[in-house]
Parts: structure tokens; sequence; C-alpha cells
């Protein structure tokens, strides 16, 4: 055994991280060991507040430390269009474009059948709860340009038809199988711009 | 603000490791917020331990959690032989080698005078205090092939010498101002094996 079993632990924890590799993984495990107290409790501290502090806005769904959110509770913002958006990174994508200034949804995902994950594991419901209370002209249907995504935005699109409110599909300018994180801002606004009702 | 507090705070603790860029301190952010309660145990308890656990071998200085470290204490490993290393990664890097079956003494760094690392800070008076009181036949200088590890390797053999003990230093087979973690596992064997007395 080259490592020991607790330094072992340690790189396998890393190895779970999206995007470490092994050698990625052996390297975050030697700066974990070469750290202060201090340190490694700012590091402890930083996980156990997020995981405590950070939970789903009870109105718009996307993660927040207040209730309800940053975006739910600006009047400044225009509240009479929705965006409904896959899941909170993409909502940081949006609003780095500065070119959108409604409120948002966040589904928590797509409906997969192959993934097992169907309409009721979404957020669905209490979209079409926010849009029967509330007094929507127009709802964005954000969701990613793949397979599910695109089949999420029918599935729920039709779901909303009935309210009487206006449903669009942000315009094919994000890549077709992308991620919608990784558009860049320019592309982001143009699909925002140029979407078209449903 | 795009993040929250203790959501930017968990980033940027991310942001800190090694080989992590802002792209992928988020993802590693949001993989966090995704663990149940269990496994946000897990990875705090991992680091705990390891930093609780793992401390220096008395003998050899390499991390371990037992003393004297399981090489060290392996009566099966040529205690007549010593391998001088900078930092516990090389010493994992030569056991992957399976061509040497000697021990070892790690240093934790080289003597470098622009970032104020003298030779009081390295342990060499742990190294000769081995090289005194033990039957030494060889001592094998595997610092790394950079300007300081060439340099610590003289600096350190000259005061070997007078123990009257032989002092090798590893051939440059090991690509020159590379890293010796990053050396495939023929060409540090081939290093070994090429040793040349100083």
């Amino acid at each position: 055994m080259l490592y020991t079993a607790s330094f072992s632990k340690l790189i396998d924890i890393f190895s779970k991280m999206p995007g470490v590799g092994s050698k990625s993984a052996v390297r975050m495990a030697y700066h974990i060991l070469s750290l202060s107290a201090e340190e490694t409790d700012e590091i402890i501290n930083a996980i156990k507040d997020a995981k405590q502090k950070i939970h789903y806005c009870s109105v718009c769904q996307n993660i927040t430390e207040t209730d309800p959110c940053e975006i739910c509770s600006n009047d400044k913002r225009d509240s009479s269009i929705l965006c409904v958006m896959e899941k909170p990174k993409d909502v940081i994508a949006l609003e780095k474009t500065r070119e959108y200034f409604g409120m948002y949804h966040v589904l928590h995902g797509s409906i997969s059948p192959m993934d097992g994950i169907g309409p009721e594991d979404l957020k669905i419901k209490e979209l079409l709860s926010r849009i029967a209370e509330g007094d929507f002209k127009e709802v964005i249907m954000a969701n990613s340009p793949s397979i599910e995504g695109e089949a999420t935005a029918m599935y729920i699109s039709k779901l909303i038809k009935p309210f009487g409110v206006k449903v669009s599909r942000i315009a094919y300018g994000v890549p077709v199988g992308g991620d919608l994180e990784y558009a860049d801002q320019v592309t982001l606004a143009k699909a925002i711009e140029g979407r078209r009702e449903i």
C-alpha cells in the first residue's frame, strides 16, 4: 500500500468531485496536509456553512440564503415575465448577460425517463401554482437545448397554455446538444432576444 | 452579487486548491450542495482524520500514520542504503518503480535562498544523525533535477562525506528542470540504476 489509510480516503473523497482526476486528487490531498489547523477549520466551516445556510427559495426554487431570494424580493425586476430554467447555474449564466430583468423558476432537472426522472421529480407543481396565482404575461422556456430539455419545455408549455399565458422558447442561438451554462453571454442574450412563441 | 455569501466562500475555498480553476471551483461547490448530510460528514471527517492521524515518521520524516512508518519498520528492506528525497510524493514515485528496496529520508523541500528556505528548514539535521548512528553503505541523493535540488544535493553530500559513506546522485535520466513526481517509472528506475558517486 503506497498511501496510508486516511490519506487514501482523502484522495478518494477528492476523486469523487466533478472534473477531478486521480493526479489532481493526490495534489489536493497533499494540499490539505500542508494547511494549518486554522486553514483546515476554514474549509470545514465553509462546507458546513454552505450546507446549513443554502436552501431553495420558496418562490423560484433557486438556491438562496434568504427567503424569498434576492431576485424574487427585488421589486425593480419585471414580475410580468418568468424564465423557466433547469438549474441554478443557468440562472447565473443568464444574469451575467445583463439582458434579462424578469423573474426565474428553477426546475432542478429535465424529464428523462432513461434516468428515471419524471415530471414529479421537478419543480413543475410549484411553477404551475405560481402561474395560477401570479399575473405573468409571458413564460420563457429556457431549458437546455438537449433532447431532454426540449421535451421538458414542450411538456410544461402544454400545461401552461390553459392559463392563457404566452409561452415562448429561447431561440436556437445556443448550440444544440450543448450545456446552457457554457454558452457565451452574447449567444445567450441573442437566444433570449430571438425567442419564439410555442 | 451573483452568488450568496456562503456559496461564494465555498467557491473561494476550492479555488485555492492546486490545479482548480474558477469554473471547476464552481462545479465543486455545486457538487457539495448536491450531497446528502451523510456524504458531507464523510468529506469533513476525511479531512479531520487525515489532519489528526497523519504526521512525520520520526525516522525518515515521510508522512505516516504509524511511527516508525511502514517502510522504516519493514525488516525486509535493505537498511544499508538510504535514498534522500525532497518530498513524500517522490517516495511514492520511486516505490512505484518496484526497483528500489532501501530506506528513505524525506527533506521536505530544497534549499532556495530566493524563497527564504535555508538548510535549517529542511530535515538535514535528522539525516546527519541517522547517518552518524546508522550503518549505511551508500546514500543516494535523489533530489529533483532542478537548480535548487542539485544545489541541495551538493550541499548535503559535502556534509555526509566526513562520515566515510559513499554518496551518489541519481543519473540525469530524469528530465532537467522537471519535477520528479511526473517522471515515468522506467525513466525513474534508470535514473536510480545509473547513479554516480559524487
